[in-house]
Order: structure tokens, then C-alpha cells, then sequence
């Protein structure tokens, strides 16, 4: 039997989530990370049990109220903690790590139903799915019913990606309901308001549409600020051009008007913003290679670069970063892309979209990319940003949000397996005890995806199995 | 549109095929590897190709005719300028590298339906589907349907593994049917000629079987001749003991007679047989680890130095050898099973079954398996032995099968690229393109699966798409 629990900290009011399997035979239950929050039914919103924490600080107006911002000044706040107890290490390890920009706890003070978690090579690799509205399909609670959805199955983070009308609403829902921290690509609703022409973007209208963000608790931003006006001719012999959408909106922005990428330019301005509600930063990485046979190519290391630079001004403000990574990438070229990302961006945390190692399996993407998504988790990547069997041929449904999550989670346990994470081979150990002993509820439990093991066997072997071995 | 061309070798009866995909757009043709074979309806038996390239080297009774006994005396057989027109590679890299040991060709003279394809690091990483009758399930019709299902996503071997009644039967259907070599496990049949006790066994039984199953055309067959009486301790303190069927059959074997395994001590005579027909061994890995715990542990690594000796006992009679490999390998440890496999097996081509990256997944091992599978043939194993959704949870249906073969053709194809195989890119560059230019028919026809991208696409997007970049 599968049952939450939840461990208490040095409050009362830190109480960390796990999901408990009790096993048969005498062998010791096995507790498992766990994700799915408070399961409410939507959209009736979480409790803001964050809420008293923030509160405490006092923290005055126009303040950063980050995470790095306490951890540098040696305290660990109760998301610290409360990440420690999920991880099974250290208070201090956590808040050395943040202090160190090797790690983030994005948690703007705005959405205090968030559970802290935390996005950093020492710790659990994590996985994000994404979810969102668009101009032909999807309503607010469908998006929300996703989101559940996709924490159930594990996800550590979800991005609302919507884009067409009521943006603002369907990420108000989103949030209210999340018990995990929510991430956003904010060009795509400032795009929505200059009538989706990318030449009559501002700073300006950026700027609003960030603090919008900000003021809801979105918590962390996708900001596509490496995207330099003279990077983008780069690009011009590649088979595949530019395939980020942020980037290739201030692409066009950056030729259009021959200026600087905005974003660039005002990044200081930026910073203050976030770090006023600690919205932690995913530096974009607009010129990702869209092929195999871009991978690795100049446009992409040179905003590799760029986004180190601009890692350096964040931290100046005490705002988390973490940097985005590609994409397609044969695998034998996975290791240099997070060597150079440490080296380059001074060891913040990467996070990248799978990535593919053959472009030839669309409906499959979620298994081209799962192999370069443990392969560069094992590398050091600290979180996967999850690719449904839908990419590159649709909007994922409540399926392919599974399957997404799920080749994820493989992806990134197996990571964890690889780097030696403590404890994490304890549950292999369990199910396989539990599979060599046919012990079969006590392997349904601890799997992955009970339900679908379960149906499986049941499917072909409804008796008691014939033991083989 | 894609369609099936054949070219034609240095003589007019080698006519080796290819899937072509036309292109629009004024975009050149793509040529893929093609498994499929004529396609014929089953049962009806396919045409005995190289009936005449067999007949005409006249080679006497009990002398060999292996194509590693041809290699090494210089000769370039039909079988090899087939393969190597497969490859777009030159014959006599093929001739050498059989000849050297580190490929394999297997073809058993009695299966001459077959096309000739070959198995080594330097040549394309194949993929072997598992197919069989149970005791409980399936009849010899289903199990040609899944057969040529199998090779219609691109397998490029199938092991037949049926247990139960029929097995003579159900094998003389699929050899008759198969385009492609065909495995087995004798010990399987052997087993129920002495009513399933292992303790029954004996070499006499054995060496039947082998010779009926080598008349019937048996391309390669699973020896586990290196589960030898003093490793069987060796696994005592294992999570998951021995898991392997065959190798708990052998373990139980010698630990009843206390003597030792009857394959290793008659190991020469069995040479003698293969090398008659042309049958290939698959040195099999009866003490493999099934679990992440029991990885490159002692039990496993003792056994894999003496299918080492026994290659060189192989190639001594001129009979080709494959190793075959684990099975259960967190991803750090993969690249160790590789390097001691090429050590100590001479570099005969490796053969392994995944390796599942995390137990912990059940229902989903097609993943945790492809994510190890594409790792180790990366680091040069031949041949990938598919896992299905089924795996440790019941007997694979059609969709299963499909879900396999898949898998590890996108394991493969990664590996292909990460090891620069000449040619391999252009597939990956085509789809790219298409893809890059909305061209989606095309994107369609190149995708390993046209049917499933198609309808994924149509499912969503039924109109022409926005474009997003």
C-alpha cells in the first residue's frame, strides 16, 4: 500500500511530504519523493503554507527577498529546510549550495502554496513538464487538471506555456493551485498584447508583463536575453535556423529595428524586479540547435556565453539563475555542451530540453529524448525539461503528459542512480527484492506507474505466474 | 511515398533492398536499411535466395561452410557483397572484419530465405526481437504474424523462444518465413523432451536437439556453456540470484550432478555441429545480473572470461561467435561490461539485452532499457536484444512488439550517429529539412513510424499548422 506521510521539521509548521509504501514479508516500508501536493480537487486552491514563513521576514518594499540572499548571509529559512528533510542531506549543504549559485530554490513569495524544492547537481535530478493554453485548444481547468495531472506523476516543476486569450486567468488558476513552482516564458503574453507582432515589442511592455507575472507568483522566467543582434546571422547556414520560439521572436525583433535585444540591455532592470519577489531566472537559450546537425555550433556556444555574462549580473542582484540547454544533441556530443555550460556560466544550475539524439522518431521524442536526457543528467544537468511523445506533431493531451513525465522520470532516477545520490538505489533494491521474491503488490507499489504495471500483468498472466527461474 | 527498390550486385541474383523515400521540393531520395523482406503472406513461405550462392560452393559433407571459414581464406562470399552493398561499405571490410573475428554473418545454409546481414562495431547496430509460444498462449500463425510485424519496424533478427507443444512446428513456420537470421535457446527444447526436469538433462539430449534445430535453419543459437559448477555459489548473496532461464537451468543442472555444466565439457563437439551448418554461437550470459544491485559483480564478470576461452574454441573450428550481455547495469557501469567484454572476448561482437538502466519502472522497460541500450552501443556493442513493455510483467502482444522493435531502432540510430557511421546523419539531416520547411508529408515518410507521426499530427493539428519559428 502507497500512503503520504509527512516528516516534521524543527517547526511544527514544516511538514515534508513523502509517499510511504508499506511492504509484505517484514520488509521495511520504502519512502519515496513525492510531488502531488495536497491533491485538492481544482480549482479550489492550496493552503499558503508558506505563508507565516514569508511573513516572518519582514522583509521590507524594494528588499531581494531571495533564497540566495538569506543563504549567502548564512541563514537557512524554512524552504531550505524544508528541502533538506526531502532530500535526505544537510540544512547547510542546501543553503551552501544556493549561496554558491550551484543551486536554486525558485519560490516567488507570491505563490506560498508552493512545497520547496530545490534545482542543483548535489541534489535529485528534477524534472518539468510543461502545460498551456493555446489559440485553438484548452480551457483553464483542463489546464489545471494537467497540472495536477503531471505532479501526480512526478513532476518538480511545470511551465505554463499558454498563450491566445486568458493568459492571465489560466495562470491564475495554475498558480493557486500548484504545489510546485510554476515557470513561465513571459514574451509569449507581452507578445499577446502587441497583437502578436514581434517588431512592435518594448521594453516597456515586457517590463509590465513581468511584474504582472511576478505579482501572481510565477517562479521562475524563461528571459531570452543571450539572443545578440549579431549572433542571429549565425545561424543563417544552419539546417534548421532558430526552433526556440523566444528566441526567434527577438530575432526578429533584434533585425527589425538593428538594435540590441532589449532584454540584453536593460537586464539590470531586470534583476531588481525579480529579486523583489525572488523569481529566480532560466536564462532562455533562444539559438538551441533544432537538428543533430546543429548541434553544438557557434550560434549556440556563443549565447552560451553571453548567458554566463549575464549569470554574473543576476547574482550581483541576489537573484537565483539557472541556465537552458539544448535541445538535439547526437550523444557524443551531450558532455561538452554541460562542460562548457559549467566552465562558461561559473557552475549554475543547467536545465535543459531533453535532448533528442536522433531527429528520425517523431512520436517518439519522448524516447529520442530520454537517452540524452539521463545521459547529461549524469553528466550534472540538475533538471530535465520533459519532451511528450506529442513534439514536433501537436499539443500533448492528458497522455502524452504522462508519458512525458514518466521517460523523465526514468531518465532523471536513472541520473541519480549513476551519480551515486544517496539513497536513491534503495528503491531499485526494494522492487527488485520484491520482484525476485514475487512479491507482486509490493512490485506494483513501489513501481513507477503502478497502474499500468499492474494492468499489464494482470492483462497476460491473470493467475499466479510460473516462477521461471 | 515510400517504396522498396532493390540494387543489384556484381552478379544479377544479388539484389539487395532498400526502403526509398521520395521526396518534394526537388529534395534527392532517401535510401534506408530495410528489414522487411518480401512480405509475403504468411505461411506461404519465402523464395530460397541464396539456394544457388549455398549449392554453388559445393562444400563437402562434415567439412565447414561458415562464412568465417570463407573469410579467412580470402573469400568474398555472395552473403558478404550483399551486406556489404547494405552497409555502403566495402566488401572487403567485411570479409576482414568476420574474418578477424569481430563481425558476424549468420546465415545457417538450411535457412537460405534469408538476407544476409552482419553483426560487429564497425557495421550498423542491429536490433533482435524476442517472439515465441508459451504453454499458455499463442499458436504458430500468431507467432509468423509477429514475425514479420517485427521486421516490418526493423528487426534485424528475431529469436524464436517458444516453450510449451509445437516448438518444432511453430520454428519450421517462422524459419520458412523469416527474412532475417533467426536465434534460438535449444536448452528451451531440451528441456521438454525430458518433461521440464532439469535434473534430466543430458548432452545426448542436448546435441539432438541442436542438430534437429540446425537441420531446420537456426541461424544462431544461445549456448550457456559458461555457467560453469564453481560460479553457481557466486550469486548466493545476489538481490536477484540467477535470472537468466537458461543459466538457472545449467546452475540447477550442475549442482544436482555435482559435475560439470555438459555444454563447457562437450564444447568441441558442439563446434563441430555449427560449423557444419553455419550456425552461429550466442555465447549466453546465464549469470547475468537482473538487478542494478547485482551489476558487474563477480558471478557475472567469471562467466564472461570464460565465454572469452570458449570464443577461442569457437574460432578454432571456424564457427562465428557473439558474447552476449546484460540485462540490468546503472549507467556509470555500462561502459565497464564493454570494455572487458572487447578484453576478454577478442572482440567478438557483443550482444546484450538492454541494459535497463533502474528497476524501478515496470511496464516502461522499453525506456529504462533504451536509455542503456543506445549508451552501450555507443561504446560498441553489435547488437541490441529488444525489451518490451511486458518485460518481468507478462508475454508481449502485437503492440508490444511494435513498441520494442522502436525503442531500440532509436537506441541503435542514436548510436550510429554518436559512432559517426558514414551515411547515418543523412537521415537525421532529410527530416530536419522537412521539418524545418513544413514539408510534413515528408516528415511523415521519413519518421520511423509514418503512421504513428501522422495521426499524432492529424490528431491536434488537422489543418495546416502555424508556423512557429
Amino acid at each position: 500500500m502507497k500512503r503520504k506521510v509527512y516528516v516534521q521539521g524543527t517547526r511544527p509548521d514544516i511538514r515534508v511530504p513523502f509517499a510511504e509504501v508499506e511492504l509484505s514479508g517484514g520488509n521495511p516500508p520504502v519512502r519515496l519523493y513525492d510531488t502531488s501536493g495536497p491533491l485538492n480537487d481544482p480549482p479550489a486552491g492550496l493552503p499558503a503554507m508558506r505563508a507565516p514563513w514569508i511573513a516572518e521576514r519582514g522583509c521590507p518594499e524594494n528588499q531581494p527577498r531571495t533564497q540566495l540572499h538569506y543563504a549567502r548571509r548564512g541563514i537557512v529559512t524554512p524552504e531550505m529546510e524544508f528541502v533538506a528533510i526531502r532530500e535526505g542531506v544537510d540544512a547547510a549543504l542546501v543553503r551552501d549550495e544556493i549561496a554558491a549559485g550551484r543551486a536554486i530554490l525558485p519560490n516567488n513569495v507570491n505563490h506560498p502554496e508552493s512545497e520547496p524544492m530545490i534545482i542543483g547537481s548535489r541534489f535529485l535530478v528534477k524534472v518539468n513538464a510543461n502545460i498551456g493554453t493555446s489559440a485553438v485548444t484548452s480551457g483553464v481547468e483542463e489546464e489545471v487538471a494537467k497540472l495536477t495531472w503531471a505532479t501526480k506523476w512526478g513532476a518538480d516543476t511545470v511551465m505554463d506555456l499558454s498563450t491566445g486569450k486568458h493568459i492571465h486567468a489560466t495562470r491564475e488558476a495554475i498558480i493557486r493551485n500548484s504545489p510546485v513552482p510554476i515557470g513561465t516564458v513571459p514574451l509569449y503574453q507581452a507578445l499577446e498584447k502587441v497583437d502578436g507582432d514581434p517588431v512592435k515589442l518594448s521594453w516597456e511592455v515586457y517590463r509590465d508583463t513581468i511584474v504582472e507575472q511576478a505579482e501572481q507568483g510565477v517562479d521562475y522566467m524563461t528571459v531570452h536575453a543571450g539572443v545578440l543582434l549579431r549572433y542571429v546571422p549565425m545561424t543563417a547556414e544552419r539546417v534548421t535556423g532558430i526552433v526556440s520560439r523566444g528566441g526567434s521572436i527577438m530575432a526578429a525583433w533584434c533585425l527589425a529595428h538593428h538594435e540590441e535585444n532589449f532584454l540584453y540591455t536593460n537586464f539590470a532592470e531586470l534583476c531588481a524586479i525579480f529579486a523583489r519577489y525572488d523569481v529566480s531566472f532560466s536564462l532562455g537559450d533562444g539559438l538551441r540547435p533544432g537538428s543533430i546537425a546543429d548541434a553544438n555550433d557557434q550560434a549556440q556556444l556563443a549565447e552560451l556565453r553571453t548567458l554566463g555574462e549575464l549569470t554574473r549580473i543576476a547574482w550581483d542582484h541576489d537573484v537565483q539563475v539557472m541556465i537552458e540547454g539544448p535541445g538535439h544533441v547526437p550523444m557524443h556530443k551531450i558532455k561538452e555542451n554541460v562542460d562548457l555550460q559549467r566552465e562558461w556560466c561559473h557552475e549554475a544550475p543547467f536545465y535543459t530540453l531533453g535532448p533528442l539524439t536522433t531527429d528520425v522518431a517523431p512520436a517518439y521524442d519522448h524516447i529520442t529524448s530520454a537517452i540524452g536526457a539521463a545521459m547529461i543528467a549524469m553528466y550534472g544537468t540538475a533538471m530535465l525539461c520533459y519532451v511528450t511523445p506529442k513534439e514536433h506533431l501537436g499539443l500533448p493531451d492528458r497522455d502524452d503528459v504522462k508519458a512525458g513525465v514518466i521517460a523523465y522520470k526514468i531518465a532523471a532516477h536513472a541520473a541519480d542512480l549513476a551519480k551515486g545520490h544517496p539513497g536513491a538505489q534503495e528503491w531499485d533494491d526494494a522492487l527488485s527484492k520484491a520482484r525476485f521474491e514475487f512479491r507482486w503488490e509490493d512490485q506494483f507499489n513501489l513501481a513507477m506507474d503502478p497502474d499500468t504495471a499492474r494492468s499489464y500483468h494482470d492483462e497476460t498472466l491473470p493467475a499466479a505466474p510460473a516462477k521461471t527461474a
